[in-house]
Parts: structure tokens; sequence; C-alpha cells
């Protein structure tokens, strides 16, 4: 029986290439398996794509209808999946976030670890298996790395990411610095977007004490050159709080170069956010020095707050 | 820092033995962990302590006024689990059943996998790590994983376990078939038992669609033995339905030689019960040949019947 294996919504490189190489992995393994998407590639994916000469994945939003059963790769939240997650049988996860808002009626196959990119535990479940990696996958999966730990700079990296990297950049024949930078700056084209898609490109919904609490990402190279369109993003996020009952938006302005995050917040309960990371906003606005991982810096904190 | 590591609530052999064994392991690779246990051993577990020569666990309910951190074996419900749970961080899970009920503010390590018994996951873990099982602890490993496979009968038991129980019979040097047989008759001495005792052992509580359901697995060699004592075990659970706010018990009496299993169904809704196994009940009772595994042939359809 045919299994469907995706990442989250709004796919980032790491949602698109590990679905991938785990759809690869588990059709040596003899399973029948295709990677798809939960939306289409992002820009730096597209240059990931074209670099490697590997088609975008086809594109669904539900599942039920085509199969029974699927595996999730980067993910596991049902709000970041298919509209119709509890309709079908979850066989096996790949993942590195926290686990919340996942239920199964049976024993599964999961295999989580606090490492930076989930191709980095694809990687490991490549070596338990003894199955190879062909070079263009180990060149999609280092691409996966490099964008999760923006080139093995943020706090998520840990040792096996970057030795996995290294890894994969020998099977690619990759020089993994050159390429990563290119990769990144692919990524934070912000000019050909509007708003409303910036706000919407990397962002993620998080259930916290009731409230639905919406974070988005943005990468750059300039943060002036994203808060010199501050109030068209305001703007932007009070138009899809209003529409999609969002409580809450934050909205990281990242910058890639020098690894801080200027956090613009919409919403409320806006002191949650003073609690969370011990600041006075001004103007909505936090300065977070060091500050580049939703997953880590930034969602756990929250969480924390709001529990208080 | 410190962490505790421990199964579930009402431990059974593979819960005291997984938490004995991970926290072995992990304290190899240079963690602090203690193993401790949710309850006192039961008559097998007891059995299996004294052949091995192991002491008990330390006997804990609640974490927080002890440490910061946890690791959960064989279990990650969080109504199994230390009464705190959600004051803790859980840092690593191991565990072969369904994911309910478990969330995280934070990204962990998890490795769940379909098979017969936590313990078998520990070994393999211990197999990536590298690190040797000295043959005590391969004994221990051993009579969990034919304790939940109830000797590799069980369909729960995959190829897996079998391998690596047999690959630990070696490493204990015991003659598994033989002690095996002695140590699941050990667990079904049921004379010495009161009803209130019984239905309590080997009893999980389960959320489902709003109601709490408790069920309980009662092994013998003679289900007459256990039905002569039907009106006290109605009782015992009436009892505790109305003491603890159960809404539908399932009393699993499991013959271990034969391997099926006579269900006793007090609370409501029963009708929920009559759909799950497709079959009438009968003066409350159902039998149900071929079943020997809560969580794999009575759990999952009865969630399913929930559901519709």
């Amino acid at each position: 029986m045919k299994e469907l294996v995706f990442g989250h919504q709004n796919p980032d490189t790491d949602a698109i290439v590990a679905a991938k190489a785990y759809s690869y992995l588990q059709n040596k393994l003899g399973k029948d398996t295709e990677a798809v998407a939960l939306g289409n590639p992002n820009e730096e994916t597209k240059f990931v794509l074209a670099h490697f000469n590997e088609p975008a994945p086809r594109v669904i939003s539900s599942a039920k209808a085509e199969v029974d059963a699927v595996m999730l790769v980067d993910h596991n939240e049902a709000q970041q999946s298919v509209s119709d997650l509890k309709d079908v049988t979850v066989t096996h996860v790949i993942d590195h976030h926290r686990i919340a808002n996942f239920e199964t009626a049976a024993p599964l196959y999961y295999h989580a670890e606090p490492v930076g990119c989930s191709s980095t535990i694809v990687y490991k479940e490549f070596e338990s298996a003894g199955v190879e990696i062909p070079a263009k996958l180990a060149g999609l999966m280092l691409s996966a790395i490099i964008s999760d730990t923006l080139l093995f700079k943020s706090p998520t990296t840990t040792k096996e990411d970057l030795k996995i990297g290294k890894q994969l950049a020998k099977i690619a024949n990759v020089d993994y610095e050159k390429y990563g930078l290119e990769m990144l700056k692919a990524g934070t084209n912000l000019a050909s977007k509007t708003e409303a898609e910036l706000i919407e490109a990397d962002a993620k919904s998080f259930d916290m004490a009731g409230k639905t609490v919406r974070v988005d990402q943005v990468n750059t190279v300039d943060l002036d050159d994203v808060f010199s369109r501050e109030q068209a993003f305001r703007d932007a996020i009070e138009n899809a709080n209003e529409k999609n009952g969002y409580d809450l938006f934050l909205l990281m302005a990242t910058n890639i170069l020098d690894s801080n995050t200027r956090l613009l917040v919409v919403g409320e309960p806006q002191n949650v956010v003073e609690k969370a990371f011990n600041v006075k906003l001004v103007d909505n606005k936090i300065d977070l020095p060091g500050v580049v991982s939703r997953k880590k810096q930034v969602v756990p904190p929250l969480e924390e707050a709001f529990k208080k």
C-alpha cells in the first residue's frame, strides 16, 4: 500500500529535502512511497533544487483521498500538516521539533532528536539501514542542514549536524562554505515579495494556553532593509490576524550574517512576549541579539511564559 | 544535572527493566541518571529480580522535588506517568506504544518503534552507542521481552524481538524457553491477591472521546479459575469506577498457555465495546480468541469505535 511522505506547510528546504530523502530510503527498503510537499518551494529551495537539477515535489493539502497511511518529516503538530491528518494513519515520523498536538491510535516508528535538521536524522537512518546516499541526494541533504543551521551558526547546530554536513559535502563534492552562503543569500530576496507574502512564507502556528500564536521568520542580510517596510508589515499582519483568527503574531527578522533577530509583535497578549524574553517591547519591537532559531530560542520561552 | 528514568504506573517487568537498562546506558554515555519506578514490582517482576539477584528500584510518584528533567521508558501518556510530568522537562523517551496526551515545550530525543517491548529498542540504543550489555542486564532485558511478548507468542512480537531476545539469552546464558515459562507462571499467582488488587495490578487509563477508559490485564493458566471469582471482580470494578471516575472498565483475563482472552466489561458505553470487536456482549462478557495484547488488539479497535 502506497504511503505519502511530506514535511510541514510552508515548506522550507528541510521539509522538502527530508521528505525526498526519507522516501528514497523507504523505497530502497521495499516500501512504496512518494515524497510530496504541502506547498511550493520558497526562493532558497528553488535555488537548491535548480542547483542539483532536482524537480519540485507535487503539492498536496490533504491525503486521505489518495492513501490510508503517511510518513511525516520535519513536523508532527497537526495544524502544520495535511488538513485531514486525523483520517490517515501516521506510520513513521522523522523530526527535530517539540512534540505537541500529535496523537495516534496505534504504535508507530518515531525518531526525533534535538539536532539542527531533520535531514541529519534521515542521514542516521540511511546509516543504520546500511543504504548508500547518492551524490545528488547528499547535495540536497547538505543544503537542508545549511538552511536549518544557517551554515552551522544557529545555536540549534549540534556536533552531529556539522559532522554529517561535512560527510554529505564530501559525497556531493561541494565546497559547503562557498555554496552555503550563495544558497542562503538566494533565500533573502525580499524585494520581489509583498509583505502579505513574506509574513506567510515561513510561518507556523502554535497553540499556547488556548491562544493561536503565529511565528514567521524572514531572513535578510540587512535588518534596515526589512524595517523600511515596517508599517506595511504591521498592516499585513493585522489583516492576517483578523482573517485567520491568530491572537498573537511574531515576525522574526533575522540577519543571517551576524545572527541577530529583531522581533515585531502584533496582537495580544504582548506582555507574555516581554515575560518570555525579559525585555520591554518598544513600539512593538524587541532586538534579540544572538537569536536565530524559532524552534530553540523563541517557541520554548514563549511556551513557558504562557504557562506562568 | 541528575535525571530520573522510569516506566509507567503499575509497572510491569518491561517498565522496570527498560528503566534500569536505559539508565545504565545513559550513565555509560556520561549522564547522571537513576532508574526509579512508579510502583512496586508485581509477582512476575519480583521473580525476575530475584532470579538475577537485582534490587527493586526506589518507588516515586512525582519528580519535580528531586529533578528538573526526566527520561520516560515504556510510556508517554501523561496520565500513566508521574503526577507532575508537566512541571519537568522530558529529555528522552524510549517507547513502543501509541503517542497520545504527550506534549513538550522543546525538542527532545524520542525513539519509538512498533515492536513488542521497550527493552528491544533499548538493546538497539546500546548497539548504536557501541556499549556492551553485561550478562545480568541481558537476563533482565530478556525477561522484559518474554513478559511483553508472552514468550514470543503475542501478535505484538516482531522479528526483531525474537532476534534480540535470542541475542540476550546468549549473553545471559539462559535457556529462554524453560526460563520463560517459569517466569510467566510466577506472574499468574492470582490466589494470593484480592480482586481489588488484581484489577489495579496491570491497569492503564486511556482518554477516549472524553471518557476515561481503564483496561486491566490479568494473566492466568486457567480462565475458569479467574471467573470463579466473577462477582467479586464486578464489585471491585464498580467500586473502582465510582471512586476514581472511570467511565468504562475492561478486565482482560488472558490465558497465556493458549493465547485467548475473556473480557469483562463494567461501566458505559458498553455498545462501543461491541462495535470495537463486532461481537455482542453476553452478561457483560466477550471471548476474544487469539487476543493477548492490550496495546495492539484492544486499545486500537476501542479507540476506533469511540470515533464512530
